[in-house]
């Protein structure tokens, strides 16, 4: 019989409550012979608080040990910014080698956007993961005086490269219309935008059917509000990707909806869900908060796990749900239990 | 008497086409007793393709004799990506310490946007124009190979954060809502965040008048969108920059209104006002382009040489042009020719 051996990491602010409806909904969507088991996890800023741990390395090896993870947010004011960005978020990412950061931006029908006309939106960013500006390279002398020098180095691989590269064109060949767009700035950033620009166009070789496209990141934030229906498929690095997936959820029904997965193909180690949002402390514990994009992440685990038939029962769900809401105001616990009946359904 | 020494770069595609707009209206708007000078120089793709030049010493001496730089677009299709943005527009910007990247957004009334519900946009973006990951450090090992390894290194100092950064604060305190936002990634850019950080809280003690504030890059892309309303003046690093603006340019009427100041405030050197768009070389030689983005960087030009109150005609001019323009189709000419008419009357 089929299982899934689940790490939950509700995280702070909102984190607890959006997570506890991913699982309701997750329950509800599982056939009677699959086995699910979770575990909770107490990761955030109340451990760090109380421990001063964030992911230690006996963390670090019992995650392993499960299928995947679903993560709710972290971060709270009461901690110095970074800390724990950096030393959980983006340690999890980098020691789990979650290389294919995918986040879909879809604008369903009857969602509300700050874009006017209603244009059409669905495409999927791969944002690399593991590489680019957040290798944490980088250092500074003289620090505090007026003659301090801080530097910030993006490394990039061409392994690394190559790897989300084939990834994205591999995702874009499976949809319809069959298009990646590289952004990258490598008219300014040449080291960097040569080799991504060079591996895109060698791979590409290998994928006759994709039709490709090249847009600097800064022209790419002008046709996310002017023509987002042109994008299908877009890869690009860490940064870029982490700015341009802001936007796309924003212009595509908000960071209420936004999932995200961080992804490790290879399955080497177990891939993390989440949300785009962040632990909204302003919010949280008020049962306010939209736990949509937390069980459209349920869907893209899912997916990952190779439960395709519950992952699209998820997304139709959530889709029906968004274009029948109007101007219903629910708690995050109803719009929980009216999914979680709809995909049950 | 009153002189102003011009050095013109129509450059590229639609650039020799709103460049002469530019000067037409700068021409009307001067009082008599101002003596202009023009000088044309040819920069761009002609030149790069029959010389294999693209800024030599020379010509940066002779530019170096002018009181300010109006240029037009450089790049061209023909030319590799980066070639002409580095070897001239980013080799003047450090040579001539461009370091305040000027670019306001005002959206105007009866103006399109793509945002629903025309909200109301009156922001500056202070860009910083000499350091962040422009400064070309950074390089490849095993390039081409499947080992390549490529580093873009961002180098940032207190010295050219804090001018900067000052520059920003005393344009907030002379508007009227006297609020400035950083905007950064302190969370994972965590050495230049801190210096980012850390120069703008001191530089705010003295402006104890000025409203502060902070936000990511990526959460700032999410107000452009949903509350463009918050912003006054933003002060950011060159990339960040470099990408929001472009998003404020999208939001706010478009780029064929953005304008932009590559300011050197000491005047050491001549500073170069242009606009934000590119050379569209797909529109170029129609009479198609907007010449009003040239016009309005005049008018930062003649702001910045001095000229306050004919600064200030050309924007009630392009203002008016625009709120009254309306499904009307006319060529660069005879936007420029109206405006011309405009600021003389
Ligand atoms: C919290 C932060 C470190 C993170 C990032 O920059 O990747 C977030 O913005 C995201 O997009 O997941
Ligand atoms: C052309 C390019 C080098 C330039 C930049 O990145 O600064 C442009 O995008 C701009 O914003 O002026």
């Amino acid at each position: 019989s089929r299982s899934i051996n689940l790490a939950v990491i509700p995280g702070d602010g909102i984190g607890q409550e959006v997570v506890a409806q991913g699982l309701k909904v997750l329950n509800a969507v599982l056939p009677q012979d699959v086995k699910l088991e979770t575990k909770e996890f107490d990761f955030g800023a109340k451990r760090y608080h109380a421990t001063g741990e964030t992911l230690t390395d006996a963390d670090v090896e019992a995650l392993k040990q499960y299928d995947a993870i679903l993560l709710g947010a972290i971060g709270d004011p009461s901690v110095p910014s970074g800390v724990l960005e950096r030393g959980f978020l983006l340690k999890l990412r980098f020691l789990f080698d979650h290389h294919v950061n995918l986040r879909p931006s879809k604008l369903l029908p009857g969602v509300a956007t700050p874009l006017a006309g209603q244009p059409e939106i669905d495409f999927i960013v791969v944002r690399e993961g593991t590489e680019g500006p957040y290798t944490g390279n980088g250092g500074s002398i003289r620090t505090g005086t007026p003659h301090e020098v801080a530097t910030e180095v993006s490394v990039n691989t061409a392994f690394g490269v190559e790897r989300v590269v084939r990834d994205a064109f591999a995702r874009a060949q499976a949809r319809p219309r069959k298009k990646l767009t590289l952004v990258h700035k490598n008219n300014v950033l040449a080291y960097a935008g040569h080799l991504w620009t060079n591996v895109f166009n060698e791979v590409a070789k290998d994928f006759p059917d994709v039709t490709t496209d090249y847009i600097h990141v800064d022209a790419a934030t002008i046709y996310l509000v002017t023509d987002p229906g042109r994008f299908d498929v877009i890869v690009t690095d860490n940064l870029f990707g982490d700015i341009i997936t802001d936007l796309a959820a924003a212009v595509s029904g908000g960071i209420g909806v936004a999932a995200s997965g961080n992804i490790n193909p290879s399955r080497e180690f177990p891939s993390m869900f989440e949300p785009v949002h962040g632990s909204a402390p302003d919010i949280a514990g008020q049962g306010k908060a939209d736990p949509s994009a937390t069980v459209l992440s349920v869907a893209l685990l899912l997916r990952h796990l190779g439960y395709e038939d519950e992952a699209a029962r998820i997304e139709t769900a959530v889709s029906a749900d968004l274009s029948e809401r109007g101007d219903s105001v629910r708690t995050t616990e109803q719009i929980g239990d009216a999914l979680a009946v709809r995909v049950a359904g």
